[in-house]
């Protein structure tokens, strides 16, 4: 979606989880890695930041300044994905092969202290607070087209990427259509030509 | 603050909860209000909206743009202060004349369904789910001096005056010294020569 914002064309190259030995290269074991020339950048927002940098003249990610949308980043991190991590793990195994499969279970079972099924068994009564926790979001989008204002910029791919991995994962139901959250999810859907519409998804 | 941030002299005048009929000049029955020549602006972030385009030579609130700080402000309003009204509601009445105090004490438990002391009654244990509710404002102010950036703008005021509030109002002390919120909260303190810091106080 950031590419797609700055009008940058890049390939993009599938990665399974288990494939660290493809990331030593960026010094890291986690996906986004950006390839550019020379440069090598991982990590989404330090990403972000670097395209703003490199292609000022495309449209900005973060007009100018990072600082100000750090909360919306944050918010994200610790408190949006954490929350739908919990409604929907149980749905990622049977969409992984066998290797990423066995590696995700042991992984994520270590980190909750139960089985997958059992982080997710009573995803229908946290539904309520799930939407709860949504608040500000739907303040803002309620008010405003996108989280950035009438254009969206990175604080809405940074949201709208947890509620995209969501759908690319799992059929579980989040958000109502009465929702201002899901009339803004709608709007990023739309984006560039339905970009992310258009992978394979659940229809949720 | 805000005043402060844009360097304007202003007249602050007292008000209580129940003096409803002070404001009625202003169609609104709740503080704050601005008045600024035949201009007469209610509403935190309306008044600070209005200050920007007013005096647009000042420091600036917004830096040109508040929807980016929307996001921000819906979580202290949709998550910050109802979770500091849990811990602290029932210092307040003590504080407040006889006529607020019933005013104040009739409103709150009808909002609450019990009595104040019930609301307040197990926030030492309540006391570890808040400060975990803080973390996308723990990520941001411990990677920069401000939830702005390197310089306080209208963001941080609006997440300080929750804070001031609370110290205002109730001795409980809610973050640890430990806490980068804590280091931040002084930070806003120190702001405008002592400002927030040299008002009727707990020290917590």
């Amino acid at each position: 979606m950031a590419l797609a914002h700055k009008g940058l064309d890049a390939d993009i190259v599938p990665w399974r989880f288990t494939e660290t030995d493809r990331l030593a290269f960026a010094g890291t074991d986690k996906v986004p890695v950006l390839v550019d020339g020379d440069r090598v950048v991982h990590d989404s927002t330090a990403i972000a930041e670097y395209l703003d940098e490199a292609y000022p003249n495309a449209p900005a990610l973060f007009h100018g300044d990072p600082a100000p949308r750090r909360f919306v980043l944050a918010w994200t991190n610790a408190v949006l994905h954490p929350a739908l991590v919990r409604l929907i793990v149980s749905d990622i195994p049977p969409l992984l092969d066998d290797k990423a499969r066995a590696y995700f279970i042991q992984n994520r079972e270590a980190r909750f202290g139960m089985t997958l099924a059992q982080v997710t068994a009573d995803r229908d009564t946290q539904l309520g607070p799930f939407r709860t926790l949504l608040a500000p979001l739907r303040q803002v989008v309620a008010g405003q087209d996108y989280v950035g204002g009438d254009e969206p910029d990175y604080a809405d791919y940074a949201v709208f990427g947890a509620f995209q991995w969501a759908r690319c994962t799992s059929p579980f139901r989040l958000l109502e259509e009465a929702d201002p959250v899901f009339a803004w999810r709608e709007r990023m859907l739309d984006l560039f030509g339905g970009l992310a519409r258009d992978v394979p998804a659940f229809e949720v």
